[in-house]
């Protein structure tokens, strides 16, 4: 993202904690960012992206600001998760540095489950995580990807007891065995009632479909159905889930607005196949997180309650 | 009531036919409404609302503006679907007359299904209609109603054509035999191609708990996961999905307002509560609406066409 990414943000919890997301507003300045920091540590871990802004400012990305190739702001628009405590002591929380070596380690491919922004996740209970998916739609005569990012800390549940599987199908999960569903059932009432009140999921959605700013919020939006789908209850008043869009502009859409009525030319029947797989991709990224973390402390995983789950 | 209701509104849809919705922002004027107007027609439907007005007015029901009682303006917000042309004439639209009586036939007890506002809707090429659902919620040492009323107008699926089930259990209903779930597919399929693409699903959710305005928004936004799960996808470009919350407030939440963690006393857990029943009840009611149309016009209705669905 050299040019940064066209960008917005829905935030749809009672208790976000964020920042640059009054940047992202329609009509506001700034148009594009420059990267998205996705932490834990509450409203304390907003610091990393310090060192998102000072790793960037070093390669020279960010808005200039002056005749001087060296005077850029680097947007980085951030949003944390409640994990304050979870390894046993409160005051550890990510810091400018950690943001620093996240961007130096960025990669197309990454670590799932209890790793970054997802280690100290919970979800119902069970340990949490990060997961990741994407969704390819047909656009025209060619195609776009819808791929979605989710730091899963939820106080809904990840998992239908009566199943004991994902309420969203995954391609890894399978209906787990009968022992394994009870062993599910009695954990999750085990740890209801001691289970910590503050989550928060985080995520983003992104698409290399050329789309504006207003677009790509209604692809944040969509996205938030998925979650809905995944998490249950979701955006409750001790959540703060937030979802950004990004789009990184390559593949063109017809630009045929007048496209009320079911025309394959029409931008408005492109922009809701890529919204659906926005709300689909982001559940399923959800599911991803939940059932690639393995027990790290004292939350279980869902992996190692019902390993008959999983078609590895 | 006749001294209103606390409300507000969340509009996730792409394209909402609305009125009367910006005065329900917080911080405006007016804290309380006096009748919600849920109508067919598109935009023209908005007329509707007048009747509904005129008849309060009559009554002297509104917003006192003067020292004689009969001065009043009745705050009526209003939402509509799209089913323009849908019984064979574009010109066929409800009137303020559709709004006068529809006000006059109120009552506890009223019609479900292809009725309504829902009379001209569609579901995913099935017949669409209005559904009704509610859920109980403990609070304190009482407990408080969460009810929800849909009429879905929806280009997203209802049912899951893999087991012919609506995607929200619903107490009427069970899997439907192999031969309906054969006839589903395959009617859906066949209507998909023809389906029309304008759409919108509206509704209102409605509690007894004394909630603030914004408390009342975040009930109407946690109905949206509801409508997110039952109709897949939804918030489309062209939906215009709105869903008005109600307070009717004679049931006391406590004011404990420390409670961010878990507390029996604490206001925020048992908001949460509702909020979670909130996004229940409209997702039953939106599945409702559909099981309980019949097929009244080119539509077919899933009652019709998986009759062994239907546990009657």
């Amino acid at each position: 993202m050299a040019d940064g990414a066209v960008a917005a943000v829905d935030v749809r919890g009672g208790g976000p904690g964020t920042r640059e997301t009054d940047a992202l507003a329609p009509g506001n300045l700034v148009d594009r960012v420059h990267a998205i920091c996705l932490t834990g540590g509450s409203a304390y871990g907003l610091a990393a992206a310090d060192g998102v802004m000072a790793e960037l400012e070093s390669r020279r990305l960010g808005v200039p600001v002056g005749p001087d190739p060296a005077h850029v702001v680097p947007v980085v628009p951030a949003a944390v998760i409640f994990d304050l405590g979870r390894g046993g002591v409160f005051a550890n929380r990510p810091t400018p540095e950690f943001g620093r070596r996240a961007l130096r380690a960025a990669s197309p491919t990454f670590a799932r489950g209890a790793v970054g922004a997802g280690t100290g996740a919970r979800a119902g209970g069970l340990q949490g995580g990060l997961g990741t998916a994407s969704v390819r739609v047909e656009v025209g005569d060619t195609s776009a990807i819808v791929g979605a990012l989710a730091v899963v800390n939820a106080s809904g549940a990840p998992v239908d007891v009566t199943t004991g599987a994902p309420w969203v199908p995954h391609p890894v999960v399978r209906r787990p065995s009968a022992d394994d569903r009870r062993t599910l059932a009695a954990t999750i009432e085990a740890i209801r009632a001691a289970a910590q009140p503050l989550n928060t999921t985080i995520g983003v959605v992104a698409t290399d479909a050329a789309l504006t700013r207003p677009e790509v919020g209604r692809l944040a939006q969509s996205a938030h159905d998925g979650l809905a789908r995944a998490l249950r209850p979701s955006h409750g008043l001790t959540d703060g889930d937030t979802i950004f869009g990004l789009s990184t502009g390559s593949v063109e859409l017809p630009h045929d607005h007048r496209g009320l009525v079911r025309s394959a030319t029409s931008r408005v029947v492109h922009l809701n196949a890529l919204c659906a797989a926005a709300a689909d991709a982001f559940a399923v990224a959800c599911v991803d997180a939940i059932v690639t973390a393995r027990t790290i402390g004292d939350a279980p995983a869902y992996a190692d309650l019902c390993p008959t789950a999983l078609r590895l």
